[in-house]
């Protein structure tokens, strides 16, 4: 199996930073280019001294970001770059027949339409909606195996979307009134100088944000209504945590059967873990928990692994789904290092246990 | 104005510690009691070094819980015990002409057969539970103003009802289908020595817990029941966050009243606002915030105060209500003190500015 | 008692909030005005919302600085700005016949010389310098009530001076080889925008800076060589430690005696407390603490108490002595208010207990 | 290269979960048994769903620890268990011809007598005293080759000792007056369920603790001693900092060489520079920070690395030295793996990178 060649573009954002630990350590790829501006000159180790004793991050120097430069460096590009900049560096790396990860939001949607909505700009490359494909490996591994460009899910979608959509296509859950409740750790913000992501503006802080019309609804509603084929509309609703990485999403959904006894709820308890078993039994990633047990962001942090529990409440009728993950590993960069493996055809956990 | 002599049984955990401080600080009331077996002999100042400086704390001992001693050194005692242990004292202190503010569970059901359900054990003093008035300042100050024994609510019943109860009380939402998604501080675990509370168990960590039928319930419903004048029943999902203070709770309500334009929801929104301000104008610490801003616990962790805001979601129909409290203090032992106030003729803010 | 009119120019970083807090609670003084060129026009409530149950905070809203628009607010200004341009306003509001407190260390140094050597540029008032009073109200009280500008000391050198000076002065300590490792709070950094002081870059970060030639050497090193009455210089390690509020110091001293046994360290112990008990014991907020107990910062934080402790090590023949305080109350702002009641004939700890 | 068979006893704690980490990865090593009493009976997924995807995790179960059980089980035995219990179980190995790798104190000390003066009771095996190895890979590598049975250093003296070994050994620093100023993470206190180390009481708290005479002195002043092959007796004081993971020691030495200017102090700056490029030149876990650069343990926490970095001040005639490092990683686990490797015969950086 020959190495394939990577580059980042924007490797200074902490989506960036865990691109580079991944890429550094994954056993079939070279980390050959790495832009930003602000850092262009200085060597990987100098800015990130974390890795400091990687031979590669010794001498792998951050350069300005140029499609040519990047387009003879490497076969697969990562881009780790804000909306509306992403799409450009795709359009011109696609030029030169690269393969581009895409970890913005700029390809996930299907419609300019949608994009315009919730992005408030028109969408700079609507030509290439169509070929992108929704990099979430559990869901699409076909499509991203074949795929030119991967619009990468973040970190809020992967957390619904891996426990709702395998339940949503089961019909075993109604595709209305689904709520989501998720709590976000603070590199989520991005590495921002902004005052509200300071240390001692978010230590002892616990707060909702984005309520109620986040932008990341809008994949999240394209991808259930694909699962549930039928248009799915739903409430999201972020909170931001003192915690450095994880999401904890706590799904509020309606079981399709009504149910009035324990048995019965019990039989529905039965059916979704099958469902999920069935799913995710080949899958590296996703770990439904035993019935005892409950996910905790400590135990997927620094991991590309998802925790799925749930339970169903006969008092109220409501069936409780709650996801931990990574918000950077499988919010972000693990996922887009699984769409990689998939991708060059190596095992899809390359680089990732 | 005299003073009145209070006392603290179960000083020792975090509401007994908040407890002193404000008790410590009253302009009013004077601290002539503190119980803890484990601390017997001891000041107040060798315990919590945090108030050594305050001749009250030099001087107090702690002393083994007895009811005839504590009848004999105050007027008012507060509970700080663990429930069930907390109604053996109320007993034999109401017997004493004593007034009482228990802070456990244990009288703020009506109903001994729900505690039976909920608590798993029969009630202690069920003859009680009658007389005991639930000791929401902003809902029950007539109520608390007259009475004997005070069952003082929780930091997860205060964060819900009080921005529940108002909506309810005026019909603008709907009594079922209430779903509360809350995050809570540490201390809420109260001061006990178990792993799941350590720092590094609880740091970098997010969880939910109790799902889906948490003690709670119990008296939340029953509250809630008698606002809207029908039987509720809620879906409660509590998060351990690693902050020391504060609740944070979101609520997903329905309005009474279905809107299909932003015209419509806008009425709504002015009826919730207008509710809200009738129902907390005179309150002393329910703040309900302008229209752009959101509750963050960092404004009111170490007061007595609660932050409430709200959002109409157009796409789902919606109402979401987002409170913030510190736990400790209006969560518990603030609130206690708004009651001890009430009960004898202090300004209701009195101590707790 | 007068109420004094007081304003804070440069209200917007921590210190100035702190200073709002304390100025709107303040039994004996008004908060007249309050400066912020990012804020001008809005309420304080708006931009605090921790403060928005307070009328003053509901009206009071942000201006531009200006020193004739200061002048007729107020009679005490408080400075909360950076060094460098709080020189520019003290000059002319003491023109204008204002008693100042500055927060900054324009006016700590005695020396111009020394400023710049530490500052990097000219003092923009040299000729203020003599007038004005180092404002540390344990070891200057006298100074402070009848002067027309403070200085007034700000975290670090406020957590070594306190200690030390004592023990200089009694001759307990040699003035040589002293050494100060201080561990300091985030917010210690202010409310700036920088990408270090970001939540995710400092949560699960411990890290030294500014090693071996901090800023505030020089003011340590001015009071520690007039409590010794000869040239001190001296080490000083600061930390930046995950936490929002406080300052923990260990310092290493040489006891003046030499000492072999037991016996003879007991007795350097006992001269110890006993220096400090004379020279604290009338003092509202120096906490020695009791020979079991050591300092921890926890029981300080929100208040302007200092807590000291030390031990003697007949091993190496070291006295360790230890204080913890909040950086930003007995720090900055607190100890401002300190002065300003000592200014103004208040009872030294109005407004601060 | 075969793999080598291992054992962990007293896996349940935070260096006993490292080592079950460190050994489901390792390459050239099998996890064949784990002993925790309290969790007999249990696997190792169940306990610590951490792993719960690793296949061995899903197998391997917890079992009473028993010396015959863990003879017949593995080659290898890591002991992680309080000092005095350790001892008991490595005579028993021992006897079974096991190589034992103990992360406990107890075989750290050459000396019985330092033993019983620090930990207060007589050692439980002294005859073993000669045989073990400090297993400081670094120091000792060629006698850790040999090892039957190693005495792991704990976090605190890998944080002094690499730093300062190299510098005393080349006659660099006197060897009297060092002080050594640490800062630990909370898992440092174990895996205890103790008030002291509950989030609520060490979020948000800096304190010192164990001053003057913390037992670890013992084993940092015997290794200091044979480096500078005279007596070295220090000063020591750690302070609890709440960070999950890390250590950050300051050091306080004097330079051997009196200097003057700052020719001169440069000369002493390149000769340590030198001095610790020789050292650890081929040292895959020592990190020697560029001029510019000062630790963090956010560099190293989750690794086996070591960052240092020193200054010398000019003014005092000091020479600090800094370093961070992983207390569970290389300030226990890692390190006992490191000593694994060498002992097999494995690349010394195996599963540890």
């Amino acid at each position: 199996m020959d190495n394939v060649k990577t580059a980042i573009v924007g490797a200074s954002g902490y989506s960036g930073e865990e691109l580079v630990r991944l890429l550094l350590n994954h056993p079939h790829a070279e980390l050959s280019a790495v832009t930003s501006r602000q850092y262009a000159g200085k060597t990987v180790a100098e800015i990130f001294p974390r890795f400091a004793s990687h031979p590669v991050a010794r001498k792998l120097k951050f350069t300005e970001p140029d499609v040519w430069d990047l387009s003879k460096a490497a076969d697969v590009i990562f881009l780790a770059l804000p909306h509306g900049v992403a799409a450009e560096y795709a359009m011109g790396l696609m030029e030169k027949e690269k393969r581009v990860i895409d970890l913005s939001a700029d390809f996930r949607l299907n419609n300019a339409d949608t994009y315009l909505e919730f992005y408030g700009h028109e969408h700079p490359a609507p030509h290439l909606l169509a070929e992108a494909v929704y990099g979430l490996p559990e869901i699409y591994a076909d499509e991203i195996r074949g795929a030119r460009l991967i619009a990468s899910p973040g970190c809020y979608p992967t957390s619904i979307l891996l426990p709702t959509i395998p339940l949503l296509k089961a019909g075993l859950v109604k595709p209305n009134g689904i709520i989501a409740d998720s709590l976000s750790g603070v590199s989520g913000a991005g590495r921002k100088a902004e005052i509200p992501y300071l240390f001692a503006e978010c230590n002892e802080s616990m707060r909702p944000y984005g309520v109620p019309k986040h932008r990341h609804l809008s994949e999240i509603e394209q991808e259930l209504s694909i699962a549930a084929n039928t248009d799915v509309t739903m409430q999201f609703t972020p909170h931001l945590i003192p915690v450095n990485r994880g999401i904890l999403t706590t799904l509020y959904l309606a079981p399709a059967k009504h149910f009035n006894s324990t048995k019965e709820a019990d039989a529905i308890d039965a059916k979704i873990r099958e469902c999920y078993r069935t799913t995710y039994s080949d899958s590296g990633f996703v770990r439904i928990l035993p019935p005892g047990s409950l996910p905790d962001t400590k135990n997927v942090v620094g991991t590309n692994y998802v925790e799925i529990a749930w339970r169903i409440d006969i008092r109220t009728g409501r069936l409780i789904v709650m996801s931990a993950e990574d918000n950077i590993v499988k919010g972000a960069s693990g996922q887009a290092v699984q769409s990689l493996n998939l991708m060059c055809g190596f095992p899809e956990t390359a680089g990732l246990l």
